[in-house]
């Protein structure tokens, strides 16, 4: 199974259009240890020609061209793809947008939870993604499903399940109380197996904590694909960006008693591998302490175009 | 007045994702003759430091990361833009989908007609744009209006008008008749003035026939940024890529008794340049016939980053 890092960076991406943090600026201007990031997104392949993202950033233009495995060959038809499905995790604008970018009456299937599919036929610009040519398959909660699109099978299982989160922002209810009106299935985790091999990885770009039932899942997984998004939960706070904590957003943080290092620690995972990492969070410098202690406790800090065989 | 060519690309861009004609092979293995296009804004300023675009691609975030000009200045407030407003021309996803890149409670404002803010408001995702910080503003057809965003009057006028065109491919309206329900609104050109110099320039990218009113219009005007989508109306038919004419997608071709070169022949505009350019049309190809005819015919082709004074 192949799998390929598209964007490693939160929604807004790394350098943000709107930000001068230190980061983003270092970004901007090419500072060394400071490597831009789209928006996140995965790709992953059974057999290395079709392909099935998961997620679609509102980068996904860009990151199917800077990725060569994920354009059409010339000499078959006119018109195709080696994309053939796309899972969605949550219902945020990272992570549904890009969907758009698929447009031009290419059959492929969208896999998200019926809160996420209900999310996309609400809103009418993604019929531009004609259903009847781009099918919506429902994900119910742990019941593994076979991936296929276009009439291929893809020779992937998806596996989802709930995971502490929150309702995409755009969504939030201020008056349905402290959870802003989240519902199961507003954020889900992906077990993804190739079924010929029988080998399988965990993709969990957003969790609000690592809760027993979460532990239990990942213990002694081989790779986990995880929520990045800041070192310490008052990071954007700190650093006048945003008056936002983690938590407020429905994110772990890495560092400190709460947070996903420490959560990790007895997991026993192989490879654990942070992704949808915002560009206030320190990790995005190579050279930065933060860095050092992340990469130190056995982590490694996603990056666009990163490609793993599993 | 300086203007920024952000994408001289139609819907899809070029090269497109799921496209294997000539042209996007081409564009792909970096071809000489064949310049990657993104899709349809341009980027308008009377000072040269506030900026307003005009329209918003999905490729928004790569246009803002090539373009200096509509980065942020390291010094002032953290999070802060150039870009102090958006004028959309009509509701095609092309248009309007980029606006998605502009979320992190930043403050401006976007411009359009009544029809395409209700897409807007109808289309929940466009919430991340939260209406309390980022204004919508009503252009009225044929009432000039001046620009302004985050407090900052940007020199700017605008002025709408209908043009002959079509509603947006995701709302078309199979049973009501052959215009889909296109209302007056849909599609927009704008003239676009300095209040300083009193220089205008149009712009119109997408437009389905030159008529009468239409040349009244555009007759001595110095600069016009126009919709050369297509070479001849049937060309993606020919090259078997979409069983759909240029007139039924509401655009007017380059070529022929009824295209553009011919409408504009004894306009005495200044400067007349193609924008919305479709993959499949030959001008893409700086050394084919077409482009040699219609750079003959005195237009230019326009490209990703062309800068023009006015």
């Amino acid at each position: 199974m192949f799998v390929r890092v598209l964007g490693a960076g939160a929604g807004g991406g790394f350098p943000q259009w709107n930000c001068t943090c230190q980061n983003c600026v270092a970004a901007r201007t090419d500072t060394p240890g400071f490597r831009p990031r789209t928006q996140s997104s995965l790709a992953v392949s059974g057999d290395g020609s079709n392909w099935a993202l998961l997620n679609a950033s509102p980068d996904l233009r860009a990151q199917i061209s800077a990725s060569p495995q994920l354009n059409p060959l010339p000499g078959g038809r006119m018109r195709q793809s080696p994309i053939k499905a796309v899972v969605l995790t949550n219902g945020d604008v990272d992570h549904i947008s890009g969907l758009i970018n698929l447009r031009e009456a290419q059959p492929f299937s969208i896999y998200g939870s019926q809160r996420v599919l209900g999310v996309l036929a609400e809103n009418s610009i993604f019929n531009i993604l004609a259903p009847d040519i781009v099918s919506r398959i429902p994900l119910d909660l742990e019941k593994p499903i076979k991936l296929q699109g276009d009439g291929v099978d893809l020779g992937l299982q998806v596996e989802a399940f709930d995971v502490p989160g929150k309702i995409a922002l755009y969504l939030e209810d201020e008056s349905a109380g402290p959870d802003f009106g989240t519902q199961i299935g507003d954020t889900i985790g992906l077990k993804v197996s190739d079924t010929q091999s029988g080998k399988s990885f965990f993709y969990i770009p957003g969790c609000a904590t690592v809760d027993e039932k979460l532990s239990k899942r990942l213990k002694g997984a081989s790779h986990v694909f995880f929520d990045g998004t800041l070192f310490t939960d008052d990071e954007m706070l700190n650093q006048g960006l945003m008056p936002k904590t983690g938590s407020r957003m429905g994110h772990i943080s890495i560092s400190g008693p709460d947070g996903s290092i420490k959560a990790f620690e007895n997991l026993d995972v192989g490879r654990k591998i942070y992704v949808h990492i915002n560009n206030s969070n320190p990790v995005l410098n190579d050279n930065s302490p933060e860095y050092e202690q992340t990469t130190a406790a056995g982590w490694e800090v996603g990056f666009d175009g990163m490609e793993i065989e599993i």
